[in-house]
């Protein structure tokens, strides 16, 4: 559902009337059956909800499946507000969907946009939704990728301060995420011997050391241990030539150092549907790349693409799972 | 001339071929004429130097003048070798270009890439040319600019590790640079009533100070100083749905707040050719938005099109403030 005065809920609904979706995928709705009614009326959608318990769930409904979990409060909605209770149900539903792909319940989730002010005023206290996932998945930390077509990203920091980007680069931390996108390239996306490029934190790449020293002694060192075990690793590049040249069509996945040194690519890319994917976790979880988007939500005007993507994504890392697992 | 072992004398002496340099300016070349005889010779290029003093730089002289300073020690070229000998012929040949531009004998001035490390071996102690420049001509701090086509980004800080940001970003910093920027797009670019977007420093631009406070307490109040000075500013806005859904289209200019958050979008912008300009200096001064290449030195395949494009526009902003003047 996400957050019920954002555009998440139009954008749940919207897509499960996409023919992608319905060939992708059953898709069950979790959150308030009130809102989701709501909103069907609201923008008078063709679709025919039904309340039903996890324990209930079955796959050959006819109507699509609303999973209603959240506090005792009734949610209120008004479109583009701002409130604690609607991230409160926000969080119920994340919390229920994690628990329900754990116990092989679902077999993947998608997020809706969640305020992240809103989130940690309600005691969700996550930099975002990926970490949240992950904690709750029992993992300390996923990888956060950026999917675009062809166009991989995964991020070494996410959501923190540029202030504290250097204090959490280490050696350690830069081998693991590219562990991670590794093994998520040759399970989740089926490719066989995945190439993977490798940014630099500093401008230039650092300019050997003069522009900064974490290429020298931090990202370089991770490169060559992650090479010695057989990761396909190249860099670190400096990030403005390496996009300018349109390097990345020449790896599988790019790791940037931080948010917007890859999400700026990504979203200039042309590729106008990004998803955004939590790489190394036991369960399989997408969300569309946007935000709550509060100020067209209500409206009916907002695009269900990004998340259609998402859940076409999910639905192909299950598949390439699932086949993985039985080659 | 920059470093002689890089691209630069090359194309120097190839852009000074081209219609469009002929077209719009009286080239001087400054550095070594055995350097640049040595080159003219190496890649068989159909011009005529001629050493000359800058006292007696002629405007009617049919020859390409060549104001040859330098060290006693005389150069040594090695295409695609580092030498502090060649920074050091580099860092004369930028200091008697700045100084004849202080003093009029030129009306500007365009240089070719260097190495920063050779430049720092050689204790030219700049973080780069912009910076060097600056000092050279009294003036503390110019403003970087990148131009490719109406695709203009200005730099809130340039040559330093990601590391040190945070602490660079300062209100008086972000107001001084848009009030340079608001009166280079006027003078500058004859652009009569601006309009500059500023990017945040952070994730989501921080996110209501979820993601990091410098929006709120940094960048927001001086966005708001620049307004009271009738500059017309706005943001700050997250970098990466910004240029994403293109928005610097509707812009004279953007304020990036660090070196690869505005060069990324830049060389991904589709304009092949950007041009670094150092604003808010009394002096001309362009250069080519790439560096000495030296994998390429020497083999006479180095394209000098970014070279001839900071020609052009130091021309053309030599040509506006001059009527300006006179307006």
């Amino acid at each position: 559902m996400g957050d019920y005065n954002g555009i998440g809920p139009e954008i749940a609904l919207k897509s499960i009337l996409s023919p992608a979706v319905k060939k992708a995928c059953r898709p069950v709705l979790v959150g308030s059956i009130d809102v989701f009614e709501y909103y069907v009326r609201r923008f008078r959608l063709r679709l025919h909800l039904q309340e039903t318990r996890l324990e209930n769930l079955s796959v050959d409904s006819k109507r699509i499946q609303v999973v209603d979990v959240g506090p005792s409060e009734k949610p209120v909605v008004h479109p583009g507000t701002q409130t604690t209770l609607a991230a409160r149900w926000a969080g119920a539903a994340i919390t229920t969907a994690v628990e329900s792909c754990v116990s092989a319940i679902f077999d993947g989730m998608v997020t809706a946009p969640v305020s992240k002010s809103s989130m940690i005023a309600a005691r969700y206290s996550y930099p975002g939704q990926t970490e949240m996932v992950s904690a709750l998945s029992g993992h300390s930390s996923a990888t956060m990728m950026l999917v675009a077509g062809e166009f991989r990203i995964g991020l070494a920091t996410v959501h923190i301060p540029v202030s504290h980007i250097s204090q959490h680069i280490t050696t350690r931390l830069i081998v693991d995420r590219l562990l991670a996108l590794h093994r998520t390239l040759i399970d989740d996306f089926n490719i066989r011997s995945p190439k993977i490029a490798v940014l630099g934190l500093n401008p230039h790449a650092g300019e050997q050391g003069v522009l900064g020293k974490e290429e020298l002694t931090i990202i370089g060192p991770a490169i060559t241990r992650a090479r010695l075990k057989h990761i396909r690793a190249e860099g670190p590049f400096p990030a403005d030539g390496f996009f300018g040249t349109q390097s990345h069509r020449k790896y599988d996945a790019v790791l940037a150092m931080y948010h917007d040194q890859g999400l700026i690519p990504l979203k200039m890319s042309g590729f106008d549907i990004g998803v955004n994917y939590s790489a190394g976790l036991p369960i399989v979880r997408t969300s569309p790349d946007h935000g709550t988007a509060y100020s067209i939500a209500g409206k009916g005007i907002a695009s269900a693409r990004s998340m259609i993507e998402a859940i076409r994504l999910a639905s192909k890392i299950i598949h390439n799972r699932r086949k993985r697992r039985h080659d």
